[in-house]
C-alpha cells in the first residue's frame, strides 16, 4: 500500500520534488480503529524521530489517524495530515463536503480529526462503504461501486464534494468524479500539494507554543515486544 | 495596488503560470467597510461575467470582501478568496491563528467571511492596526511597526500564526516573520498556490447545487451612474 | 413585484405610516442565486446612497439577500432585512422554525444570512419548493400547494413555525396558516413592524464601530454597462 | 415596581392598547437568583392560569427569569419575555450587544435564557453593576453611573448596543443612550411592541408540539405555606 | 411513584447510605410539560427550604425538570439532577447517547436541560415513546416494547448508549440492555452514585458566585391556592 | 509517581476495591506534550492488550493524554480517563470550571480531550502553572502556591470550580480547596469513583459500533527500539 500511496504522491507533485515513502517498522499494516490508530501514531513518531536523512516536509498518510501534532513537535519542517488536507481543498469546491471511507468504525476518528482541526462545520457527513482497508485492492469494481453508492447517499444529503476517506486508491477519485459529476478529493495529492507550497514559501510550523520541540527526557524502549494480536 | 498584488502573486507561482491582474472598471479603489465591499463584489462579478479571455482560475484579492460565491456560480474554473486561503494555510502551521488587518471597522466582515467558510473555530482573534488600506504604502516603517504591535497582542492572546489581513503588502510577511519568530501567512500567495494545485489536479467548483451557473435572465445595466461619494 | 410587496407592507403598518417602494434602477428583476444577490445588494446600496428624500427607516425586501450591513453604514435610520425579521418573530411563536423558499439554490444564502445574524440555532431547516421567484405569480394554486407540501416536510422534521422565504406572496401566509394550523410568518410585515417600533422608540443603528458611516473616498461609476446576461 | 413597569409599557404602546399590570399574589417581590426565579415562575404561571379576564397578549417582565415556555403552554395568546425581546431588537442595531444587569449572581440565568432562546452568539457579554433590584430606585444618580460604567466596559469589549438587564428603570435607557452615544434597549418596551405586532397580525404561539396546552391532571394546592425566608 | 424511585435508589447505594424520599406537598403528581415542570420546581424548592432534618445530598428525580440551580443556591450539600447524571455516565460508555422518554412534548425541556448543562454535543437525539408518565406502570410489557422500539430508532441513528428519560422504571434498564445489547443508563441510580461520591470526598457546590445562598428577603406565601386544573 | 497515584486511588475507593497500579514497560516517564502523549497511549494500549489478569475496570491516569478510545476497543470492562472524570464531577459543583495544569504546552491536548468528550462548553479556561510534571514533587510549597495563583486567575475569569490538571498531587486538592474556598476536583479519585459505580451497576462500554473489539490482524513488534531521546 505504501507504494501505491507513493505513486499517487509522485503523480501530484512538481518535477524535481522527490517523494520518500516511509513505513514504520512496527505497528499495524492498516489502521482500522482507535487502537490501531494509536499504535500507528507511535510507530510513525518513532520513525520520524529516527529519521536520518533530511526532508523538507512530511505527509501523514493515514486518513483519520492520530499523530500529526506529535510530528509537528518533533520536526521543524511542515507536517500535513491527509484528513485535514482533503477537507481544506473540499472547502474551496462546494458548500458542503462529505467523506466516504472504509469501515463504519472509523467514522468517529475521522469526525474527531476534523473537529479538532476546526473543519467540521461544513462536513455534510462521514459515510462508510463497509469495506476494510486491505479489501480495497482485491476487487476494484466492487470497491468503486461501493464508493459511488455511498457518495450518492452523501449527495442526497447535501454534499457537493466528496473526500476519499483513505489513501492509496489509485485513480478512484478521477473515476468517481466522472461518474458522479462532482469533484472528488484525494487526501494524499492534497497534502503533498500543500507541503510543496509551504516549502516553496518558506513557511513551517510555529514553534512558540503548542508545537515546540519535545522536552529532553529519557524515553524508554519497549522491554517486551508488542506481540501479534489475534482474536 | 493591483500591480503590487500581481507582483506578489507572480513571486509565488511556478514558472509557466501567468498572472493576469484585473481591476474592476467601477466600484471602489479600496474596500474599507461593508458598503465598499458590496460595491466591490458587484464590480468584480461584472468584470468576471464579461471576461473575454480564458483563464484557468481566479483569485479574489480583497481580504474579508464579499463575492466569492457569486464568482463560483459564474465560472467553471476554481475561485479562491484570499481570506479563506490564508486561514487554510494557517491551520497547518499552529494551533491558533490571528488575522492582523487595517481598520477596526473591517473586523466584522473578516469574521463573517471566516464564519461562513467554517474556519472561525481556531481563529484567536482579528486585530486592527488602525491604518487605512491606502495608507499602507506611505510609510512602510510605521506600517510594519503597527503590524508587529498588533501581532504581538495576538500572540499574547494565544495566536501561534498570523495572517495578513489585506493584500499587496510586499515582503511584509517575511519581515514580520523574522522579527516575531512565527509564520506569517499572506493571502495572495496562499490563494494562487491553491489555485495552481486545483488546476493541475483538474479539480474545480461543484456545479450540482449551490454554485450552479446563474439562471438566464435579464440583468439590467445602471441607468444612472454611481456617482462619486464624498462626505 | 415591488408593488405587491408594498401592498403587503401597507397592510401591516399603522395608519399614518407611509410606505415608499423603491426598486433599484439596475441589477436584477429577481435574485435567485449569489451572483444575483451581490448585484442586487450593490444596486440597492447605490439607490440608498442617492436617496434624495428623507425616510425614517428602510426595509430590505430580498429574502436571503446581501447588503443589510452596507445599508446600516450608509444610513442613520434603522435598516431591517426581511430574513432576520421573519426569524425574529418566529422565535417568539414556537420552539423551532423552518424557512420555506423558492429554489434550492438559495438555501445556502438564507442559511448564511441566518448564521451571520446569529439566528440559526433554532432553525429546523430551509426547504425549497423548486419554484422560481417569477413563477410564484403565475399559478397561485400550484404555488400554494408547493409551499404547503414543503411546510409539511418541515413540520415532520420538527418545525412548529414556518417563515415564508420570499417576499410579495400576498395572503399566502394566512392561507397556509389556516391549512396547516401553525403560525406562518411573512418577512415584509415583520420587518415594517420592527421598523415602526424602532422609529417610535427613537432607536437606530449604532454608529460607533461596525456600522460607522463609510469613509469618504472616490467611488467610480461603471465605465461599461452591466450588459444583459443570457446563457 | 410593577407600576413603574406598567408606566414604561404604556409609554411604548399605541393609543388604544391597554396595559394590565399583574403581580403574582405570592412568591418574591424581586427575583435575584435561581431560587427566586423558579418561585417567581410558578407564581406567575399560577396567576396566568387563574386569569379571569381576556387578554390579547402577555409580557413576562422579569429579566432573565424562567417561565415563558409554561406561559406559552397555558395560553393561546402570544407570550413575550423581556429578555428575548431586548436581545431581538439589539440584533437589529449593532454587530454585538451586551446586557447590563444588577447582581453578578443573575448573569448565569440571563445567559441561559439567551442560550436556550438561541440568541447568545452575538452577545458580547453580561455585565453586572452590583446593585440589587430594590436598590435601583433609591439613588437614581448612583444607579445611572453604575450602569454607565458597566456599559463602558462592555463597549470596550466590543458591544455596540446595550440591553438593560432589568425592568422598571424609567428613562434610564434614554439617559444612557445620550451619554454613551449608542442605542440602549429596554426590554419592556421591546416586548410590548412585539406583542402588539403579533396581535395585530393575528400571529400566536404554535400549539402543535412543544407548547400544546398542558394535559388535564390534578394539580394540588400547597398544603403548607411558603414561609418567609430569612437568613 | 416516589416509592418506586426510592426503591431504585436504595438498590444502587452502598450499605449504610439512607435514602429519604420526599414528595412536595403541592404541585403536580407528574410533570409532563413546561407548566408542570415550573410548578414542580417551585414545590421542590419550597420543600427543600423547609427541610428540617439534615441530609448529606439531594437528588432531583424529575427527568428534564427545572430547579436544580435553585436547589444549589438553597443548600450547602451536593445536588444532582437525574438528567445530567444519566448523561454523564452515558458519556463514558459510548460515542453517542440517546434519551428515550415519555411524551414528545417533553423533548424540548430535556434538550434545554442538556444544553444548559453543556452535555448536548454527544447526544444523538431525544426519542419519545408517546406514553404518559402515569401510564408507565399500567402495562409493563407494552411500556417495555415502546421503549425498545424507540431505542432501536436511536441506535439506527447512531446512538450507542440509551438513557432512560424518566424515573421509577424499575428494572427496565436491565431488561432493555439485555434485549438491545447496549448499556442503558438509569438517572436515579446514576445520581445517587454521584452524590455518594461527592459526599465521601467532601466535595460540594461552590458558593462563590452563581450558587451563593439566596439573599435574605421576604418571600410571600400564596394568598390563594393553586386550584386544580382541568380542561 | 505511579505509587502516589495508586495511593490517591486507594484513599478514594470503597473497602474491598483493589487498585492495581500499572506502568507501561516502555514509553515516557511523564507526558509533557503531544509526542509524549502518543507514545504513552501506545505503551498503555500495549500493556492493556497483554494484561494477563482479570480486572473489572481501568483508569487512564494521564491528564489530557490520548488513548482512552483504544482502551475501550480493547476491553470489555469500563475505561475512565481522568480528564473526563474530573470535568464530569466539576459540572455538578459550579457553573464554570477551570483546569489548572503544569506546562502551557499541554493546554492544547487538554482542550482537545475535553472538546472531543463534549465537555468544553462550561470550561472557563485551562491555566498553566509553568511547572513540569516531574518538578511537582520537589518543592510542594512552591507547587502549591503556583497552583493557587493560577486558580485565582481562573476564579477572576469566572471559574467556580477547579480541576487539577495532572495526577499524583497528594492532598493538593484538599489544601487548595481550604485556601480558595471552592471545590477542587482531583481526576484520579473522580475516575475510580465512576469506575466503581459502573462496575457495581453492571454497566460497561457499548461494543456495537465505535468501540467494538479491534479487528484481528497482525500487529508487528518494533524491529528497532525507541531509543532515548535527548536534544
Amino acid at each position: 500500500m505504501t507504494e501505491t500511496i507513493a505513486a499517487g504522491a509522485r503523480a501530484a507533485v512538481r518535477p524535481g520534488t522527490r517523494i520518500l515513502p516511509l513505513t514504520p517498522h512496527w505497528g499495524v499494516p492498516s489502521a482500522e480503529g482507535w487502537y490501531d490508530s494509536f499504535l500507528s501514531a507511535a510507530s510513525v513518531l518513532d520513525l520520524l524521530q529516527h529519521l536520518d536523512q533530511p526532508v523538507d516536509g512530511v505527509v501523514m498518510a493515514g486518513f483519520g489517524e492520530h499523530g500529526r501534532e506529535g510530528a509537528r513537535e518533533l520536526l521543524n519542517v511542515p507536517v500535513i495530515d491527509i484528513t485535514e488536507a482533503a477537507a481544506l481543498f473540499a472547502l474551496l469546491l462546494g458548500r458542503r463536503f462529505a467523506v466516504v471511507t472504509t469501515l463504519a468504525r472509523t467514522q468517529g476518528q475521522i469526525e474527531d480529526s476534523l473537529r479538532t482541526a476546526g473543519l467540521l462545520q461544513r462536513c455534510a457527513g462521514i459515510y462508510a462503504t463497509g469495506l476494510g482497508v486491505l479489501d480495497l485492492e482485491h476487487d476494484p469494481i466492487t470497491t468503486e461501486q461501493a464508493f459511488i453508492d455511498s457518495a450518492r447517499q452523501a449527495i442526497a444529503a447535501g454534499a457537493e464534494v466528496v473526500c476519499l476517506g483513505c489513501a492509496g486508491m489509485s485513480g478512484l477519485d478521477t473515476r468517481m468524479s466522472q461518474r458522479l459529476g462532482i469533484p472528488v478529493v484525494d487526501g494524499v495529492s492534497s497534502a503533498v500539494s500543500l507541503a510543496e507550497s509551504l516549502i516553496q514559501r518558506h513557511l513551517t510550523t510555529s514553534k512558540i507554543g503548542t508545537y515546540a520541540a519535545p522536552l529532553p527526557k529519557p524515553r524508554r524502549a519497549p522491554a517486551t515486544h508488542i506481540t501479534e494480536h489475534h482474536r
